[in-house]
Parts: C-alpha cells; sequence; structure tokens
C-alpha cells in the first residue's frame, strides 16, 4: 500500500543524506496520505546505505504500526500529533544538523537577519519551553509534539515551516516530504549564516521588516513570481 | 540563437555547484553578448541536476524574455541593470554563499586583510546601503541593481568585481560568466579568511598597500606575470 | 588466524576515512577476541588507501605481536591497556579528529547539552590529566593509557564510551570495533555542537538530567526502543 | 628529463587538491634534484583538472627555465632561494589554506599546543616580518625568500617545515615533494585546532615540553618508533 508515497519519503530520506544533515542515522523524513490518514516513516536505525523503499513503515495517526517488518523511527509520536494539528503540512522532517542543534542547545530562538532567512521562514524560528520531568517521564516523543504545538498558538505552520525543540534539534515540515527536506536544509544554511553574523558583529539588527516580507512573499505568497509554474525543487 | 553563450553560461552555472557555493537553488550565473546586446541566464528554481544548456533563457537588456520555454531568474533585473552600467563586464554571479552572506547580514565591507584577497580585489569589498521600503515596494529587484550602482560611484567595477547587498548577500562579476564565478568563489575564501583572522587577532590591521597593489597589478595589471598567455582558468 | 575480526577491523579503520575522522594517518581502531585474549590493531603508518586486511597486526594483550608482517599502530600499549582494564568493551578508536582535539588541547571536558551526547554518552566526557615528564620518559603509550584507566576511577566505560587525553586526543570504544568508530563520529559532532552552542549563548547550561537519562536509556538502557533487534548500524 | 621527478612533483600537485587544500589555482609543489641542481615546479594559473606531468616546468637554482612550454609557477623565485639555503629540503608547497592563511593575515605564529603539532613541527611554527615598500618593488618574490630566511636565522629548517609570510601564507617543505605536502596538511589541520582550541579556553596553555620532545622524537628522531621501516606516506 502507499507505494507512492514510500518512494518518495524514502527518496526524501536520502536527500537528507545527500545534503549533509546526517550524521549515523540521526534523522528521519515522513509524509503522509490525508485521504487515508496515513502516514509513512522511515524504520529506527536502519542505516541509508542499505534501506529500500518497501522498508519504509506505515502507521496510523495514533501512531500504531499499519503495515512494515520494521519498528517506525522512534520520533514517530511527535510526527503524528503534528500532522494532527497542522492539516496544511504533507511532510515531516527531523535531524541533528550541527548548526541548528547549537541553537537549539542554547536556547535561542532564529530571528531573520536576511533574505535567506526570509525566503523560507517569515519571521523568527521559535523555540519551545524545555519538557518538565513528568512530561518526560509520561510520554516523551509525544510530549516533545505537544510543547511544539503548545509553541505554535498563535503562529501559522504554513508560514514558519521550522521549529527548534530545546535541548534536542529541529523539527522541519512542508507542503510534501520533499518539501520538509529543503525547509531543513534551509534552516540549517540559516543557522549557520545567523552565527557567523554575530561573530562579524555581535550588535547587527534583524532584515527590515518589508524586505522580510517581499522575500517571503515573491517565493510562497499568491502571486510568486520565483521558480516555474510548479515551482522550486530539491537540487 | 547564441548556443555558445548558453553553454558557456549552463557550465559555469555547474562550476557554481562544484565549488559548493550553491545550496538548494539558491545562486545564478548569466553572460551577456554585447553585440546583440542580449543576455542569457539562469531559470528561475530549476534544479542544477536536470538543467541543461538548452533550458538557459535570452533577455535583452530591459529584462524582457526574447527566447526561452522558462522564466529567466527572479534576479534579472538586476542583472541586466549592472550590464547597462558596467560595460566592461561580461558575466555575473549572484549567491547566497555562507560567509559572503554573513558579512552582507551583519552589514559590513571586507576590507583586504592579505594577498588572496589583492589577488582578486583591489581594495575593500564594498556593502550597499539598505533599500526603503518604497524602493522594495515599487521594483524591488531593479533597485536592487540601482544601490549597486549607487555604491559604485567613484569605484572601478573591472578591479572592484564584487558587491554585498545589505541583508542579502554577494554579486560579483568578471570578463567573462566564468571569470565572474571564479570571483564569486575567491569572495568566499576572502570573506572565510577574514572572520577567521579576526577571531585570532581582534585587532590585526589591513595589507600594507604597496602589497595590495603589487599582487593586483601582477594579476591582472597591463604587465601581469601570472598564468599563462591566457591568463588563468577556473579549476 | 583471525581472519573474521582482521576483517572487521579493517572495515572499521576504513569507516573512520569514510566519516571524515581522519586526516594523512592519524587515526587507528583495533578489536579484540576475548576468548583468546588476542588484540587485532591497524598497523602503524600505513595509507588507508593501501590498506589490506591481511596487514592488519594480531598481537597479545601485552601488546607483543603474534602475527603479522607489520609493526602495530605505536598506540598499540594504550590499546592493549585499556582492553584489560574495561573488560565489556571489544573495540577502541584512537583519533586526532578537529572538535575533541580541540577540547583535548583546552583542556576540558565535554558536558552534555543535548540529546545528541545524551543518545551515546552518559554524562561529561572526561579529560585525564597531563603525564608527568617522568611517565613520558618511562613509557608513554602504556601512562597514556594508565591515566585514562585512573581517571575513570568510579566511572563505568560501558555508558562512558570516550576520554579526552589532555593535549593529545579522543579514544573511544564500544562493544565491537564498529561501534567504537560509532563513538569516536558521535564524540566529534558532539564537541562541535557544543563550541557553537558556546559561541551562540556563553552562559547556556547542560541539559536537564532527565533528559539525559530519558534518551541515554531509550538507546541503551534494558529496555531500549530504539531501532531494531539487532540496534543500530553504522551507515 | 628528470621524468621520475615531473612524475612525483605532478602528483604531490594533485594531492594538494585532494587534501581540499587548494582553491581555483592557488597553490603549487615543486621539487629538486640535488645532482643537477634542478628544480621541477607546477606551471603557473594551469587547472589542476587538465594538468598533466609534462606541463611541469624545470628551472635551475637562479630560477631560469631550462626546460617546458609554460611559465612556472609565480612563486619560483621564493622556491629556489629556499632549496639554496635549507640544503637537507626535497620538496616545498605553497598554498592559501584558510587556517593557515588566517594565522599570516592575524600576524601570529602558532604555539604547539598538542601532539598533533608535536608530531610534524618542532615549537612554534614562525611568522616572517612584513616586506618593505622597497622589497616589494625590488624584488617581491625572491625578498618573500629573503624574510624567510631572514626568520630562520637559529631554526632548523629541517625539524621546523613550515613558515607563516606575514599577510600572504604558508609555505611547507619536505624530504621529497609528497612530504612537503604532508606538511601542508598537519599545518591547515594544526591551525585549525589551534584557533578552536582558543575558543573554547583562550588560557589554554602550550604543549608541556616533554611531550612536544616525545612526540616529534618518536615521529623523526633517529630511533623513531612510528610506521614501517620506510616511514609514513601520504593516504
Amino acid at each position: 500500500m502507499l507505494e507512492e508515497l514510500k518512494e518518495s519519503v524514502f527518496k526524501a530520506n536520502l536527500d537528507l543524506v545527500d545534503q549533509g544533515l546526517v550524521t549515523l542515522t540521526w534523522g528521519n523524513v515522513s509524509g503522509i496520505d490525508r485521504e487515508q490518514g496515513l502516514v509513512v516513516i522511515k524504520p529506527s536505525g536502519v542505516p541509508y546505505d542499505r534501506m529500500d523503499p518497501t522498508q519504509m513503515v506505515v502507521v496510523d495517526l495514533d501512531g500504531k504500526r499499519v503495515e512494515g517488518d520494521y519498528n517506525p523511527s522512534s520520533d514517530t509520536p511527535t510526527h503524528v500529533l503534528l500532522y494532527r494539528q497542522f492539516q496544511s503540512i504533507g511532510g515531516i522532517t527531523h535531524t541533528h544538523s550541527s548548526c541548528a542543534v547549537m541553537y537549539a542547545q542554547a536556547r535561542r530562538e532564529i530571528p531573520c537577519y536576511g533574505t535567506t532567512h526570509a525566503d523560507h521562514f517569515h519571521g523568527t524560528v521559535p523555540l519551545t519551553r524545555a519538557l518538565t520531568a513528568d512530561e518526560v517521564e509520561a510520554d516523551y516523543e509525544g510530549n516533545t509534539g505537544r510543547v511544539i504545538i503548545e509553541r505554535f498558538a498563535g503562529i501559522d505552520a504554513a508560514s514558519m515551516p521550522a521549529v527548534l525543540v530545546a535541548g534536542h534539534g529541529p523539527f522541519s515540515w512542508g507542503s510534501t516530504a520533499q518539501k520538509s527536506v529543503e525547509n531543513a536544509v534551509a534552516l540549517e544554511a540559516v543557522a549557520r549564516m545567523a552565527m557567523g553574523m554575530m561573530q562579524i558583529n555581535s550588535e547587527a539588527t534583524e532584515l527590515e521588516s518589508y524586505v522580510l516580507d517581499k522575500h517571503y512573499q515573491r517565493k510562497h505568497g499568491p502571486t510568486a513570481t520565483y521558480g516555474q509554474s510548479s515551482n522550486t525543487h530539491l537540487t
């Protein structure tokens, strides 16, 4: 079942590796079939170079395995909660990419300092609060999803397709599995550029809000002028 | 039309990727045929690994598409304005390469700290002012070109083949598309070295002006001693 | 003899190169056959691209060569002492990977700042004291092993599979040669992330201890939920 | 003539690229035939991917071309002066590798902070003084060699196989062209590690002198224990 989605989730997982965002097995991508309410996700701890599309695991929106011989990624409960809450999204990526993790560990959000950021994230990339001991004990992966959702109160997940989980690392999303990987790539680049910028000028200020709006809209707005009719793809 | 120029612009775009300056689709190279007043430029948002020379777009010096099935790069209005103003240049490259962007976001110029810089840029790499809200609203890409031109009042574009656009990133140019890529590569290296140098010694001073002149002239002056008769190429 | 172990130690040495942890010939991996009390280790100073499994050297637990035409790695005395002391380990890796060396040279331990760290190391990665002049003179490589063992008084080597030798660099270990390489990869990533985090927020604090415990246990505890039945592998 | 030396100098130039030390054409390696007093060096500005052994240029110890269709590297006068002064060396490498250039631009020497350094350089890597305007005017490349030689008064070039030219970058050398490349690789690694170390602990001190001596001697001393009979090679 869901052969096409499995193929695209499989490919998105490999793109994550090709883009240099994955060390060892630290990363996973999922995609959802909204009609059937089923999620396809990377199996847990399987090396990327021995993975094939048939190993992708199908789970329902409670995170229960519906098909597949492998255990789904240990982050599955976080993925399914985000799919339930953010109705517009079709794919989710989780990585431990270096610079995004540095911000997550430093417990700092990433303000918009330039147009690279504005092309992908419409404002400051948010940071969750830390989980409490009780939350970790009771349902760690589920509560990771819940603090993300809590932080997104009043934030549109469609125009802010990423978050930093405090002390952990980034989750990103998009209309497809592929797009969620692109946003993971953009987040890592944006985090690296923000760090370097602060090193050059620790008093540098945020990008003018009218430039932020212009860049975000020209790539994502209703009258987007970037790309071809079907918009941009990951290279 | 312009098959040879399309081929060289296509190759220059791929060189940009090979040199590690491009993330996703964030970069574009163009070249001009001065006799015909036509510019060949990368199509917008097309992945580099599926690109071929026939997809290169031909535009006139007003930025209007003359040939090609694809939309030209969204930065086309900036490119054509620079070609109109800087008569000596034959190619332009725009990237979001990390260290050059860090300087552009930090809103700092890059002084000449060493001979690597002096071999390519005859002095401090300039930074534009920020665009106003009105300029962004009225003609964002065109006005990006205009603030570059404004900043180059009194600066010779032939001996200073790069600029940082505030809050955005670098544009570079050269006698050909290929040379503009080489200058993009050099700018990124020079920005990285300047950052590291300041980390080691925050009071480091600029290169002696007579060494700057010597290095620039031995590579670019009328009696250049570097390279073979046809000068250097990108490796 | 020990053909299978030689093959796996050989492969683990190549993985070390593939993971980008090795410059020139600065790195070595060994594995032990506990039944026979014999250690297989990389030959000293042999380039990785001309190495084959038959060149692996077999030594006993006194470090004496039992089989092989080549000299064993100059760090052999350190390896065998660790095997004697840490009965649970099956493989050891030594590298001069950049960020781990930076901490070793800075003579600073690496506290647990995030879940990437917690997934592999159950607490602060320890640093040895410096060797005395007498210790260096008498038995440099042996005493390197002895200061590691001295530092591990009261520390469980199974849940803290790495150490920084002051002024030198990291040693890591694991249940197999392969696992020791994975821990070397994780240590380098964790060191890089810690450095970047301090750059963003020099007052950042350690990960909550209950998250550290949770992450460590979900990957390594008796009821580990990460990976498949046979746990994770290096990709 | 000198076909074997041309082949090894050609290969050493390619190794420089493989090791990631070269951007564009910024680097060159030479080797000397001491019996004939002839030096083989990379042609100036020729791209590495179109280079072949027959393009290597033969010059005498005055830097005059003896054989070859190409101009020798513009740094040839520096190379030949070093060969005349440092009788023990057989190969020289010049690069603009990032971290070594950062130190050269910062006008700071690189003290020995760890065993990676001690394995290759017996003490602080020295920095030249800046050239005067007259020296630049009169004979820039020759005087670059002369300030290196001036700085090495009282320093043994065999145990300190590298130097930083102020505001420019590193030169390294060794018993062969290949060994000079290895020392260029080691210098870049050592510079990177020193920078990172200072970021972690800005008051970190130098390696104990008895460890420096031990490491240097075990790799290079008369009773070296590292490597096989013919010592180590570049991988």
